[in-house]
């Protein structure tokens, strides 16, 4: 484990927890937790029980002990890293998104599959239960041709012209560190969930803003440009034809992690909000059962409670009604990275995948920067 | 038209748009207001367009220029008024409760049957098309056997003890000419309604409450024991089984309306609330067409927005998705009437079907006296 | 009144109802009803109660007994009633969009300023009383600095191929009787009430599609090139400095008459959606009356049942928790209109006002043609 | 840990993750697992890391290396198995109800009283954030004078009469093991949460209902009688004379897990619903921090999504926005009694709450066999 801010918590967690709730023939053993703080890296390392740790990444990648590594650290570090993993013959799970810049990305991609690794990027919301219901409605053919995507993650934290640009737990405010603001790290995830649903992404035109023009950086204490989006929102064409609309901020008050998206269908439509996980909202025109339409007076939007048993993941926790949260969709990842493994094959979205997903985002800011369609150099 | 209050401005509204929306062949005319204060009367008549006023109901009873006498003053009048409308042989529709007792009832549905005159209560919520629609599923077996009915009705307008008793828009709260608090204003409605769509009600064991003792009347300025129950929660039974709750209050902080109703059948479940009244929910565990189970992981409440033109009394309006509001369901209540007319089939519900209603109310007062269950005189 | 199809309707109920509820000194009279066909003329003034009718608009506007005329036909013949009305001194109140291009619009408003003749264009959703509460708020500082608006309008009735376009009814599916598709008949609900909330637009992107490409029409039976916009989205910048995202379509399964804003400033946000119309979500963050943010725990959405006598309009009708619906606002709109002539202070929006929504309208459909940022000529 | 079923399984996960979260002194450690079937107590605690197994609970109870009881197993067992481990020494948390009646009860909190052991029983939902916050919205004073508490408890799994009763995950519908139906299984919660918020309970009145009479058993495959009820509803009077109206049953169609709670007071109200766990409705009328009245435009329902740091528990998990779910109310609650135990604070409920608890679900009973109104011993 290289990193210990808050996904390392959620990944740690989630390898702890894993064969508690999943049957799997293999059990997740934390050997290194690695921060370049060694105070840090033991505090973390105790709390959930790391059985040693590091203060050079160098020295995990080359441990002999150590099969996996799991990369949470700022996105400027990635490739580095998983470079240096592949070429150790180690397994990588990386921290999305995949690089800053698909420069960055080409090459990660080209070691893990010259090294031949397993390997896979934690776009964790493609196992949200609700999300992997929508997957599965898709292609049980029940929404149909594709007319439209929308899709936005609306936060409110930054609005404080107060809050610090780049320090611990702050990275995502420095363009340095982050590549870019809520469009690597807010609309990556809607892109991948949007893709993995909906198909490639071809054009896209965008905007973005950054409200607020200059913050301090927190270690040094200098007031400077602020060179991240605040707010991105891009309109895209699908290859399939249908018409997308995405949007993203950290200055949507009153919203604190609002992911949604929505499909429109011919025969169907779907729309999910992650702070209500335990939702999905399905409205079905054509039943698929009978291929007759649904009569006209009982038409409606019906809200799916995703907790029982036939749901996607739901077997493994509690019982139906009960809801699982935020946490589980990395375990949920990881025991199909783990089953994958044993089954021999290879679980999504792995870097090939999540470099689409960086095409795509480099598309938007550079449409944002040139007010032209951009294509992303996948075809219809 | 009897009274010039709230009810009177919805039903004189109902009259004058009826024929606007419904191809009827015969259109009201608004020929006499009548209140006690010719000033009120005049203005009242002027707003709506009535043809002349009086201030003696007697005189309007006996006008041979009336066809259809409606009374909408308070409780404590509606019998002597129908009575004697019964024995003038004018068609009568009443403001609900019937009256404030049955004893004041019986003689009531006597007089309207001696008579043969047309006759219908204003149970207007009963033609809320999504409580229309409500109706109609149960009648094409979407709900199945019957276990639960629950229903609320839930104002918060009389928190406060500076709230007058008596005297002009406040009778509702005078316990002579209201007969009762919240269960002859509100739970008359919830059971009409509910036996309307779940059959009769055949015992109940009911408390009442009132919060507040004393309040100022409004026309003496006495400071008064309060007589009627501020609220008022009753357990059932239903002929066919199936188990009631219900509850009505003035002192539901947040709500200002909201009536509610839910049933739970073997095959499915229904559920409303006024406050948003173009839904109804519907969750189907049984596809009629089909026959079988909706399968496990589609299944969910589905919100219907009863604005098609397939849905009861929509396509009267306006296009689908556009709401109406609640002064329409007067219209399509007068509607129906006048439709009964025509056709020759009485519209529901009439006096006798009142009547029932009134006897539950009475069993809910008496058992909140008594503490003890007691038979509305229906059997299973 | 010039036309007798959904509009007519609307506004022929909002004119005979307007002195029902608003006390006001001059009450409509419904004098004249046109259209090409007698026959449909006559069963339009019948129903609601037109003292006579005509079948070549150019008499009505022409008769000396008429003070107001109301143009409810398709959008090709605005410009010319518009421009005779106004020479022939007449009030004038046209249906939305003003007219199909500025090129169109731009002598209509230059005729109404020459000859001085009050105009209204009957953007009816700013009456929708949750939507004026939205201005009110903002008007009371509860929002502050704006950061995003963004707003849909998504209906489902045109998916199927088999609609027909042009004829009867059907004049929004040609493009020559429309002059746009969703752009003029939906977006331009939703740019005239951004405007009117948010301020001035200033640039915008846009993206069309035409779903079905060609359609019979329903008069010739020729199958022919759909002209029309089945759907747009676009990104826009506002004068404050505010980024904007809307979207319209006739193609998305499940909404039928979905209608939303949704505006997020520092101090709080605003959020409203057509289908539940009673409702205005507001999200405070500041208090205003202290000035002080609302403790954390507190936070949250607030749904207004916006029917308490205190919200706007809401007391000429009923009683608080009672919904009025879709029709009301055009009602409200009238009211506002006539309040405006006997106040002396006219009513918005008028023509010049509707004129500016027309340039944002034009602007989305040339930059839907060259994919390029395009000026609508606003400053910021 | 005796027992191995659902509560084992939420509870031995609750054990494994406490100090991942929270920073307590004290670690649980797994010691043994005790199931009457070897087989199924090693693969239990195989599963969760148990460090031995028993098949015979006297041996768990004097074992030495066992610090605290934890009693899972089926309402039958526990006094006895209580009563045994609090006159070994040892600490006690017993799943809910107590126990089958008062009089299995209240030795049981003799027997933990005169031993001093630290004891606590399951209710889990007081830890349930949302709920927790509910009690300090009351506490801090912003509901004011309690007029309504209103509370269900429904689901819909005993529908089918092919659902056998008794046998492995099937003792709640055994009378014998469980003592009660919904009464026991649901009521007991409903009735624990609402003491804990809105104060004793001390009459009652309530109606039980069997909708199926006869059921199979799974071990014997007879088909007897059921002893349970399939259904409960009670209304009540609490000692600072707010109304109380609870209803539970198994036969909601459509309801997996639908425990509410709604509470209106005169200053304000709050609601809750555990399918959509993350949120606690909140109704404020008059605003503490300045005593005044919510302006009236302003008022509604606020939708408080309780996944801030300044929420209860929320420190301990993610950020802003992700939300928790239903395993980690038994974090929360071993949580608190740990930080008890460490604080010398005995956490609540322990035994003698629970007592009062079953008291209130006695009289439902006694009054459901009756029909008439029951004291439960506390007074006003």
């Amino acid at each position: 484990m290289i990193g210990y801010g808050f996904m390392g918590r959620t990944h740690s967690n989630a390898y702890k927890r894993l064969t508690d709730f999943f049957p799997l023939q293999h059990k997740p053993v934390l050997q290194v937790a690695c921060a370049r703080s060694a105070d840090k890296a033991k505090a973390f390392a105790d709390n959930w029980g790391y059985q040693r740790v590091e203060t050079d990444w160098r020295k995990v990648v080359e441990a002999p002990d150590v099969d996996l590594i799991d990369i949470c650290t700022p996105n400027d570090t990635h490739a580095e890293i998983a470079i240096a993993a592949a070429k150790a013959g180690k397994m990588i799970v990386c921290e999305k998104p995949l690089a800053r810049t698909v420069a960055e990305a080409e090459p990660m991609v080209e070691a893990v599959e010259t090294a031949g690794v397993a390997n896979m990027v934690w776009f964790n919301y493609r196992r949200v239960p609700a999300i992997t219901l929508a997957k599965q409605l898709i292609d049980e053919g029940r929404i149909g041709h594709a007319f439209h995507f929308r899709s936005n993650f609306l936060q409110d934290w930054t609005i404080s012209p107060d809050v610090p640009q780049g320090g611990a737990g702050l990275w995502r405010l420095d363009v340095e560190a982050a590549g870019s603001g809520v469009t690597g790290d807010l609309l990556a995830h809607n892109i991948d969930t949007a893709m993995w649903l909906n198909g490639p992404i071809t054009r896209v035109v965008a905007k973005t803003e950054t409200f607020v023009k200059e913050r301090m950086h927190s270690l040094t204490g200098k007031v400077e440009k602020v060179g991240i989006d605040d707010a991105c929102a891009f309109l895209c064409e699908f290859a399939n034809g249908s018409l997308g609309v995405f949007e993203s901020t950290r200055y949507a008050r009153g919203h604190k992690a609002l992911k949604t998206l929505e499909l429109n269908g011919a025969d169907g439509s779907l729309s999910f909000n992650l702070e209500e996980m335990e939702y999905l909202d399905f409205f079905e025109y054509t039943q698929k059962e009978s291929n007759a339409a649904t009569p006209s007076h009982l038409r409606g939007w019906r809200r799916i409670h995703v907790t029982n048993g036939e749901h996607p993941y739901m077997n493994r926790y509690w019982v139906p009604g009960l809801v699982i949260g935020y946490e589980h969709t990395f375990l949920n990842a990881i025991a199909d990275f783990v089953e994958g493994l044993e089954t021999g094959k290879p679980t999504q979205p792995d870097f090939r995948s999540a470099l689409q997903t960086q095409k795509v985002c480099e598309a938007v800011l550079e449409s944002a920067r040139t007010g032209a369609w951009v294509s992303t150099g996948a075809t219809a």
